[in-house]
């Protein structure tokens, strides 16, 4: 009993984690993911995503039963009816998610218990730039800033340890702060 | 009668729309906008992020009378037990939504009624990067594809051209593919 309380820190299996970095550093091509998500418009400002099959560790991953569905919108100021966050406001989500995951994942590895992770995004934007009003103006945010508050069983300077790795490893961090490549192709028929 | 229902076009309310744009033309400070969003650990990669307030037109929003509340997650092969969309997903989902959201607009301002948007998108990554195991690779996509299904009353040419605007003026596609600047703080106690 006492092992298998042990494996488990912050909610994360590490006989699990460390069994699944040992696979992928013997078989590196189990690492090659990809994730997916389709989208429809529904009307005005209002559409909706659904999440559900990816690719993954040689296989597709069939093991999610139902798909994640999410409604996107915007508020009335930005001519919708509030039918969801707005896209903006996805991509604080995505960020806030992946680096608290990468936070308590990292802090598993290294044997710190955490009691609390919370964190607070802002986002600057000035919407001539997506209005198509301005182009001396960006579309998106200027800045974002991320105010973390991180409670463990560790000294100070280990909880900043902690974060900064997070920070280092979280893939939407990384996506967020030095872009992606995108392809768009369009079909009319 | 007809006024009304030609003001409304793909949803959106256009004269809404003028009125908008009209308004921010003559004040500029009205564009600037901060979103927000607080994320809350739950227990391993399930955490959860609350959204609601932000700022814009010159007045903290007080419109929405709820939060949204999105849960996040990981697959079991990712450690987690699928509370919700992972991260990654999640930025496709704010892309996705957000190219959908600009193409709507723009055919709306352009007289184009849509009839039919739907999108996939595609991310690719070698989990390498967000496990620690290596440096070779980044911890993000390596790249995103998106494939646009667009229909309405146009030409095929004005339809891509409608597309190709909405791509211009995304602020999620600008953020996506740029990067944006992000500071971390951190509290501890």
């Amino acid at each position: 009993m006492t092992q298998v309380i042990e494996a488990i820190r912050n909610g994360v299996d590490t006989e699990q984690m460390y069994g699944t970095l040992d696979a992928i550093k013997a078989q590196p091509e189990l690492a090659a993911f990809q994730f997916r998500a389709s989208n429809e418009w529904i009307d005005g400002a209002h559409n909706r995503t659904t999440i559900q099959r990816f690719y993954g560790a040689g296989q597709e991953d069939e093991s999610r039963e139902e798909p994640f569905v999410i409604d996107a919108g915007e508020p009335a100021i930005l001519l919708g009816t509030d039918t969801g966050a707005n896209p903006a406001e996805y991509l604080l989500h995505a960020l806030a998610a992946c680096l608290t995951t990468s936070l308590v994942y990292v802090a598993a590895a290294r044997k710190v218990r955490l009691t609390e992770v919370r964190s607070t995004l802002e986002g600057d934007m000035d919407v001539r730039g997506a209005l198509g009003i301005s182009d001396e103006v960006r579309n998106g945010f200027s800045r974002i800033r991320a105010s973390f508050t991180v409670k463990g069983d560790a000294p100070e300077e280990k909880l900043r340890e902690v974060v900064a790795r997070a920070q280092q490893r979280s893939a939407v961090y990384d996506m967020v702060t030095n872009g992606v490549p995108v392809s768009v192709e369009v079909e009319t028929a």
